[in-house]
């Protein structure tokens, strides 16, 4: 996870220690692992993941506290079977929420990595669920886990981020990165005029 | 070519554990090392370049499957003299295919980089050929055999990516590079208005 | 400060030797430590800050001469409760002086990362003040410090770049990273078509 | 020189092998040093740079050539007091001479970054040549040094790259440096519409 850290740092998905990641503890109950509140996400260490229950308390480390969002992979944990969840604000995924603000969700089809996102049949269809930035953060984290659909491991916030899940680490990083690259191209090519047979 | 992995992941041309290699082996019957299935590229090491013949079939390890896609690279080398073959998933080489749609091809010319992809003739000109992106694998390789032209050295597929053959492993990267700067040209060439003498 | 000019170096905010930064000492009397002139910010490091006193004079160094914009941060250190101060030209900086010049400020609202500035009420909004860049540095700090808000953590100057306030280092880097990623979504905002809902 | 070009190399400056880098050697006649021919110049070493006299003749190394556009570097050489020479393509200053290919120059002015291209005084006004892209290297050699400005320390080529001097290495890379941002600049800004007041 610390890896995986560094590289989203590397990409620039943690602008001014914005986003969260969290590791799903195996186990009866639900417990995770969660960046600690405040911090530089992009010079993650082990320490700085805090062990949590779903009531968000620590058993380890009293004197930190979790990241203010943990309450949102608290609720989609509780309605999925992710093993990891990774949360970054990136400009494609806010200017995307800003183009489909109307409709409510973003449609994507057509491209070749919606197989990284677990859709290999023909013509598949996916559509990226989007909510309200409410300031609530428990609002917020129950509007995101009623609109998680499991056929799509992510869900949109309005000019805020993605909530991205995965079964494991490198499932959530491959869909991360599949839906950062099919909302950068789903904006371009809205800029973009196919030519006629003839040009 | 692990090197070479490396700097493309670098480039970002990896996302989402998209994306496969080769290198074809010197000898009387067709052999290439290609990268393993499902692997994170950006992190290749030598051990995730199986032998396999043309059948895809390993001599080594029985254990690891090759990428799905290696089928499309032994077609391209049954028809080419290369021995490399890289394939990536860029913003830019999908947007150039959505651009290019209705022409079936991409036109190149008027740029110095074209020297690059081996055009030193005075005006040069390149079509790049553009096949559609067929789910069934054995279809798109034959498909992209069919289109591949050993006057330009790549081959687009629509929404997915390109095919780069080179006889050598630097000579693929430097193909690929020109291609991933002639598309971001075109495409930004487009947008552009050039501004009349007076202005 | 080394390890934050080395970040921001690689984000390419410190071209062709531009931008300066420093770090006021704790005292009655104002002292800070800044960059010295000419230098190439990306590879600083701690002998290139210089210890002045408010009137740019070293106590240490007569051969090394501070910035030349060093009397911008002075001002800003008298009128604020600043600790440190990032100064860095973007292009995103730059081109949201020229789309907002007329207005002469630049509003920002409705975003998430307005908590990275500080900025946690409902409906945030806030106007970062833009001022003429004067080549008399004197009479640039002047303005500069004249339209200051104590609410938003910087000031831009036109076609030039930003002047950013942090009561820490990590807090200025924050509040520069969260101003450069919502100029860039503004401008790019401002190329985007929303969608209707039957779309 | 050769940390200049792992940077140069590291912004993505020398796409598919191209560019090349020149240091002059102080003396009485004309000698340089210059970037072999063919290779990546992202991992220059030392030996990578040729002991070349006017008529690029190596006393060192038969076996070697230098870069075929060697011939541009001599012939600037000749015409001004640089030490050294920078030669890219990139996407900016390509598409910058596509924009202003009808005026045959690029002007820039208004930005605090033109301090850095030497101009200091108020107003500052810079016309960057722009000429021809020649595939007979001598006549572009020659076409390249005609257009040469002494008060301007670059020139364009056509759909091809730009050529920077510079009275040292370091300062060649800041003039390359705000060449880039202020193409860059220029080209975005087109696509930018100011708003009134009142919005």
């Amino acid at each position: 996870m610390v890896e995986v850290a560094q590289r989203l740092g590397g990409y620039g998905y943690f602008p001014a220690t914005s986003g969260n990641l969290s590791i799903r503890e195996s186990g009866e109950t639900l417990h995770m692992r969660v960046s600690v509140s405040g911090i530089d996400k992009t010079r993650l260490t082990e320490g700085d993941l805090l062990l949590v229950d779903e009531h968000l308390q620590s058993t380890e480390q009293a004197a930190r506290k979790p990241s203010a969002e943990a309450i949102v992979h608290v609720k989609l944990y509780q309605k999925s079977d992710a093993m990891c969840i990774l949360h970054v604000h990136t400009l494609s995924n806010n200017l995307i929420t800003l183009r489909y603000d109307a409709r409510g969700s973003i449609p994507l089809s057509g491209n070749e990595l919606l197989k990284a996102l677990g859709h290999w049949e023909e013509d598949a269809r996916v559509n990226v669920p989007l909510v309200e930035n409410y300031s609530d953060l428990t609002k917020l984290a129950t509007a995101v886990a009623a609109a998680y659909d499991p056929a799509v491991p992510g869900v949109l916030v309005k000019q805020h981020g993605i909530y991205v899940l995965g079964r494991s680490v490198a499932e959530a990083l491959r869909h991360l990165e599949a839906f950062e690259f099919l909302f950068s191209l789903t904006l371009q090519r809205a800029a973009l005029t196919p030519l006629a047979t003839a040009e």
